[in-house]
């Protein structure tokens, strides 16, 4: 089975432009990657009403997992994991696990343990820590109805590391071996306006298939890269869906006389 | 006044991790320029339930603007307006003046309108055909219950260029003058954690502006950047907001030994 995961990602920094979201777009690629369906990305600024608010609307599809990135630190607006306690209506409590984790960062740094340290071992009661192998701010998994709650830090190297430790392994075991392939083809000489009726008939001998039309500009040249994708239960099932798909695709549009600049 | 904003970008190619989703950051920081506040940036699949849901929970939260972006061309899964149709509870209608914009942009190519082509002049019943420059798919504005809905193409020379000509007068004309200012200072030697209860005594005397921490590496140095912003009734007022918590946090910063490795 495909599951679902959706991303909220909390930081005014994204919400003013200062930050491009590249943590979305990772963790999005990763999760297809592993088989997994992202149906929605959320960025919410660091207020705790938006932060519940988004999780709890985002409970209410019920996907596998929910992941939030951002706010985990020590500052006065890292209120993530506050707003993961409010939207589940439990209280935030000191988490001993998470503690010990953040107390031995710090003295391995010759630092001792101050009250906005210590603010990073508060989790939601019932919250387990997840350690961080980069930073000092532990990760956070709490189940709720059936969906996993998984937060993590939003600086990039510290969210990658704990994702590709402690979360992917999760996720593979949950899409039972689902595998995702893609491909590519770029053409030139013709408007996405001349493609879009071939692509509609391609599409109907290729209902595995998911294709979709990116128009693009090279050196003054309009170009299209269609971009055609899906998630079987085998690599060779999936293999074979994408390849099939391409070759349907080139032949058509080829028959139209447009070229193809780029095949994979 | 502050105007609010909220940015729904539609795209799988943005939920599978393919895209970088810097039509979001770009508006983002466009808007935040011209006085606004962006509350939320959602991505939502290529599906018409998914976008017209994601338009009536924004329209709740009565934003002075919500700004789409993508799914206005010709190929089968360019439903936003479609979309936004469905959450007005409105019929998608040929707009006569939609229509004669993709006619004339197909005619200088000396080509027809054929059914993918009329379809991008299907807008919203009431809605009002913007512009494009530089591509074929106009723009479209419609207004509900106080809220402007303005969706522009996915393309981002397209996106950038209906905006600027068409969308941003606009948000000038709301903001009634509000000003944006911002500066970030960069200090070393300074941990995070040791930074917040700093930051937190310094945020207190500079109640109108808005600190936030943002840690760093730099070649293997742990650094942290402090960017300060404002929004103001002058560019003055703003300017001295900015200025005067620039010069708080550095005093109190420097007085805890930390160094200042980049100012403005």
């Amino acid at each position: 089975m495909k599951f679902c995961a959706e991303l909220i990602c909390i930081g005014n920094e994204l919400l003013i432009g200062k930050v491009v979201n590249t943590n979305a777009s990772w963790l999005a690629e990763k999760i297809t990657g592993l088989g997994g369906n992202v149906r929605r990305i959320e960025v919410v600024p660091d207020e705790l009403d938006e932060i519940s608010d988004a999780i709890r609307l985002a409970l209410r599809r019920n996907p596998f997992i929910i992941i939030t990135t951002g706010g985990l630190g020590p500052t006065y607006d890292d209120m993530t994991l506050a707003g993961v306690a409010r939207a589940l209506d439990v209280e935030l409590e000191v988490n001993e696990k998470a503690l010990e984790m953040v107390r031995s960062k710090y003295a391995s740094m010759s630092l001792e343990i101050t009250p906005a340290r210590a603010k990073m071992a508060n989790l939601p009661k019932g919250g387990t820590a997840i350690a961080n192998p980069v930073g000092t701010a532990p990760g956070c998994l709490v189940e709720f109805a059936g969906t996993k709650i998984v937060s993590l830090p939003g600086v990039p190297s510290e969210m990658q590391a704990i994702f590709t430790r402690s979360v992917a392994p999760m996720l593979e075991a949950a899409s039972g071996g689902m595998v995702f392939r893609e491909a590519s083809l770029v053409f030139q000489g013709i408007p996405e306006s001349a493609l879009a009726p071939i692509l509609d008939e391609v599409r109907k001998r290729n209902s595995l298939a998911y294709f979709k039309s990116h128009p693009k500009m090279y050196e003054g040249v309009p170009l299209i890269e269609v971009h055609i994708s899906t998630t079987e239960a085998s690599k060779e099932k999936a293999e074979e869906v994408v390849r099939k798909g391409l070759l349907d695709l080139k032949e058509a549009v080829v028959l139209h006389g447009a070229k193809v600049l780029k095949e994979p």
